[in-house]
């Protein structure tokens, strides 16, 4: 179970140029885990920072702190630990402030509250928002 | 497993001074299957319908509409098929448009994507993330 | 996907005499569609029903109420249809009332409340409860 | 991520307000650290706590024990170390044994292991169960 | 919520391409609702199309059976009632028996049970697992 | 919460009897942390030890490694650090590849990609799956 990283400079060449995509897209001489980790199956890494830069960064009407505050909102909602702490740390980098952040959090509680009440009354939806 | 929803004109005092109070800080007439469901039990009733008023229309930093995205965002990870509906509803009420709602879909299903990765892949948080 | 429900009548001897063992156990003359749809797979059967029985109807120091209302509350938490309404009869049979079940509810989606709190804010455990 | 623990001499008076409670509601002489990092958001102290309190030691027909097992249950079932550890304390505190506490894992374990066979053979509700 | 389905006839040149290319790959002459119901949104019927005919037709070591079966787990696990009709579908086109099936099935069950004594009694990895 | 580990020399004779049974069965002379924990409650023991016995290692049609390797999808899919950990070795031992092991994952990462969207879009069956 040793998570092995792959760094820039013993990357094979198909890894290294998806690096270097990342590196211009996101304007920055970082690297993180994620993408080392998932060097080690260059299909899964290229599938899915192909996704990702579609999704976070390429056209649409969400402003980015906000489609970092969503990502953020599953991340918790799923205990991934690793995506809690990169995507704080994308909200923050695109403007979420520590208020914003407080107020997610509370969101989240609140809906895991109200999810489990209208599972276990087995709320019928209303017919106005069934249209 | 039979839903009881309790009417306005049935309810006892207590539980038509929160259907009150949900007509007022909504501006609407409408009292959704939610409220008249938990009312069977007014301490949760009670209780919920705070935390729904406060977290969702009290001050804050988030618009209404992010608070509504979030909101919807961790209902549809949870499966809750009543939350789905009456959260999109109130979305669009807020100025959700559809292109914003199939946008934060795709960010749901990318970050239910990515944790597994990294739940996987046991990926290590970088230290520049712990602090 | 259409589930196959076995019938006491069309059951092999095998499955049968598992079927026997419920109504004895249950002091009941009813088969619930759990058992008919697990038929279609004996060794499933066989195991699962045992489990069930020892855990459920076995000795122990959970009172048979108790220890329903806590298979309920995994299976509100897991959002199991089928479960929840089994399960809620059970627990009705076995001596737990309306107000019982309401204040279940709110212990379930008051937990999942503080539960996503721990994790969004990464909570470290205390020292003495570590021991 | 790493997490702000607010201690009782540097907090703010509001703040001050709600620990005193918890240590007066709960007789004891110690604020856990869940409360302690929920005050970095006063609204979400507050809430938390007047909503734990209510439902945790407030008057109802489940035993002070059986609330806690409950809560317990939906801890483990959501994977939440801090929760996991807290509620054991308090389960503990308010009567718990070692075997009840083992004998609540049982349970916990088979109802996941039903409620994943009621879903995956897709069992219909019995009939008698609907009511 | 009602879901809208586009229909190859009405579908805009772009969606048409991504329907022939599933048509092809899959060697088929229907369009099941999933791709129906994505084009609602292109960018996400491309983008999720694309990673399921890499990851579930394209070339590795996992037989096209075994994808399926552990693609269905995955779905029975998180109760996704579309993708467990889907998947099944496609388990048994692929050569899976109902055997199988119930194998599957019963090692779900297994899993989820034993996850949760995992996590319940906090079981520490054994040291020659770490490697 | 300190998980206690039953060793085999302090183990009462009824635990002893399952270790052993343990070590023919799997052929080793390794006793993995998961036993030494569940030990303190036999019961427990004796009934997960028996259903992973059967589940695993009994005749059916699915080879060794796809059970193994469908335990992992569920165990990835439950965040079970230790059940990851161990399944990850057991798989391995029954034949898995890294090259397997990393197909898998995609194979997670991707139902569960489209699993939220499944749920979030709200697809109808296809009448053909219903069958």
């Amino acid at each position: 179970m040793s998570t092995k990283l792959i760094e820039y400079n013993e990357a094979p060449p198909k890894v290294r140029e998806i690096y270097d995509d990342i590196l211009v897209t996101r304007k920055t001489d970082y690297i993180n885990n994620m993408w080392k980790a998932l060097a080690v199956h260059p299909p899964t890494l290229q599938r899915t920072w192909q996704s990702v830069k579609e999704v976070m960064s390429g056209p649409g009407q969400l402003d980015p702190v906000v489609r970092e505050l969503i990502y953020l909102a599953v991340s918790i909602n799923n205990s991934c630990e690793y995506c809690m702490a990169s995507h704080t740390a994308a909200a923050r980098a695109k403007g979420a402030t520590e208020e914003m952040l407080n107020e997610l959090k509370a969101i989240i509680a609140l809906a895991n509250n109200t999810n489990r009440l209208a599972v276990g009354y087995q709320i019928p939806v209303d017919e106005r928002y069934r249209q």
